[in-house]
């Protein structure tokens, strides 16, 4: 198994990718590769630091960098030795199991939906968050951003993914899957929602439990919620508000320590046909060992195969 | 002045409705008159309770009462005699300048639309919610649930009720508007947001500070946050949540207590030809009286002329 990450993504790149890695590395069992990606003179420095042996990984030179700010399809095509589009390159090849990067998120989206591409049926891959859950575990919410506006059916298929991914990474049976709306009742929400109910009321694909509310985000009502990707991507950001009011206010929780995306690392692209994971921009050594690990997991439990199989 | 007051409405009513309006009483001056509209015989013991004498509030005894589960438009038709639709003729009439009730959220909405309607020129009214802010004060977002379906012109108009209200209820001069998108620049977002970004950059009608995000709903970017009454209502029950957790973990602090709806009241009703705020169904005596005390403020500030005389 071959785990590719990109070293020069992410605000604190390359050092915080480096440490990451060399954290990651620790976790890995005899077979699992980690394949670094970047630029190898830039990394040197950290792994002497610490004392690691660079032959404890495999590297991949390259020379250029997508930046954070950049336009991703442009940035795709202008900058193919760029780690980002080398990442994809390898991936696609299969010279790579799973490529992940804490960098630009829209040149990781594009570039995933470009090279690896879209898995069969599967109208929109769909970016996904997990969520920490209050009485324990994580739940998983998407869209939260790729698709700003979605039609019934690539909602309902949403549903699919994240029962597969519930059921697989998170280890949860029979995942409860909730769409999120504005009211319990079926008649209730928008042209877009009301449709869904309609899709998802008889679907035989996965356990819906009904329309959930933004209330509900947190609490055992649904282990999978999801959502278009405008209302998802506005929940996670009011979310995350809260969280780093709670850190700024010096209030200590077990629950709301959860909310610390370090611990699992970074968001998957579901729909593509490789495990592809997105990093926080900020993502500090402990995140990046996370989405290792969440790469290894994902390519572990087969979680593309199953995504595949399930929309022939 | 006449402030209308349903003492029915609310899920701790008659008790919590009367308390609140003796409470209320107490800061109203000469010529500020409550008129609460409800069972009157289920009212006097509290009355008597308090050593509170009828007669320094206006009475106007009704027979039915709309639940909080009825179907709103059916209850409205079925109950002509219920404290709302009592409540609502007597504004349509001129016999109160205001109407409140913690009751049946629906039931107010379509309530208010059926009897003094809404105000020429404006496409639909909206629910308002005033959100805390992290610096001082509060600001306002709308829609938050009466319309989970808007277009773009419906926003533009959000703006401009929104703009009105903070600069005339709030006391912010020149208000800054902000349209909830995934992202700042001009480009990004959902069919409704791209097409809304373009009317509002152009408008005169108030001052459009561009897109705002999730993480923006408590900073002062925006003091009137403009959205679709689905995203609104998604985020102020995702916020409610989390304000319900700090208290449920004993975090005290001063931001999270300004969550707290009882210092406010209730929601406005904007864009129809009359003050119209619907409370929280748990309304306690405080928020009650803190509904009043808006209510007076709209009456007092002319808004609804100034919102006609906007959409003239």
């Amino acid at each position: 198994m071959k785990i590719g990450l990109d070293i020069m993504g992410g605000d604190y790149a390359p050092k915080a990718t480096v440490l990451g890695a060399i954290a990651a590395y620790e976790s890995l069992e005899p077979g699992e590769t980690l394949v670094l990606i970047g630029d190898k003179e830039q990394a040197l420095p950290y792994f002497k630091e610490q004392n690691f042996n660079p032959d404890n990984v495999e590297f991949v030179h390259t020379t250029e960098v997508i930046g954070m700010g950049e336009h991703p399809t442009k940035a795709i095509t202008q900058k193919p030795d760029s780690s980002i589009c080398v990442g994809f390159r390898m991936l696609k090849e299969g010279k790579i199991d799973s490529f992940a990067s804490a960098g630009n998120t829209g040149a990781m989206l594009v570039g995933a939906m470009f090279s690896v591409k879209t898995i069969p049926g599967v109208i929109r891959p769909a970016i996904s968050s997990i969520v920490p859950k209050l009485k324990d575990g994580f739940g998983i919410m998407l869209d939260v951003g790729a698709n700003a506006d979605c039609k019934p059916d690539t909602l309902l298929q949403f549903g699919v993914l994240g029962s597969l991914f519930a059921e697989n990474i998170l280890d949860i049976k029979n995942p409860k899957i909730g769409l999120i709306n504005i009211g319990e009742e079926e008649e209730k929400g928008n042209l877009l929602t009301q449709a869904t109910y309609t899709l998802m009321k008889d679907t035989t694909m996965f356990n819906f439990v009904g329309n959930v509310e933004g209330r509900d985000l947190f609490n055992d009502k649904a282990d999978v919620i999801v959502c278009d990707g405008f209302t998802g991507n506005v929940m996670l950001k009011l979310a995350e508000t809260f969280y780093i009011l709670t850190l700024k206010k010096g209030f200590k929780d077990e629950f709301f320590a959860k909310f610390n995306y370090e611990q699992y690392g970074g968001s998957p692209i579901l729909g593509v046909n490789a495990p592809v994971i997105i990093g926080h921009g900020i993502s500090p050594p402990e995140a990046i060992k996370n989405m290792v690990l969440l790469s290894r997991n994902m390519i572990q439990t087969k979680l593309i195969e199953k995504i595949t199989s399930a929309f022939k």
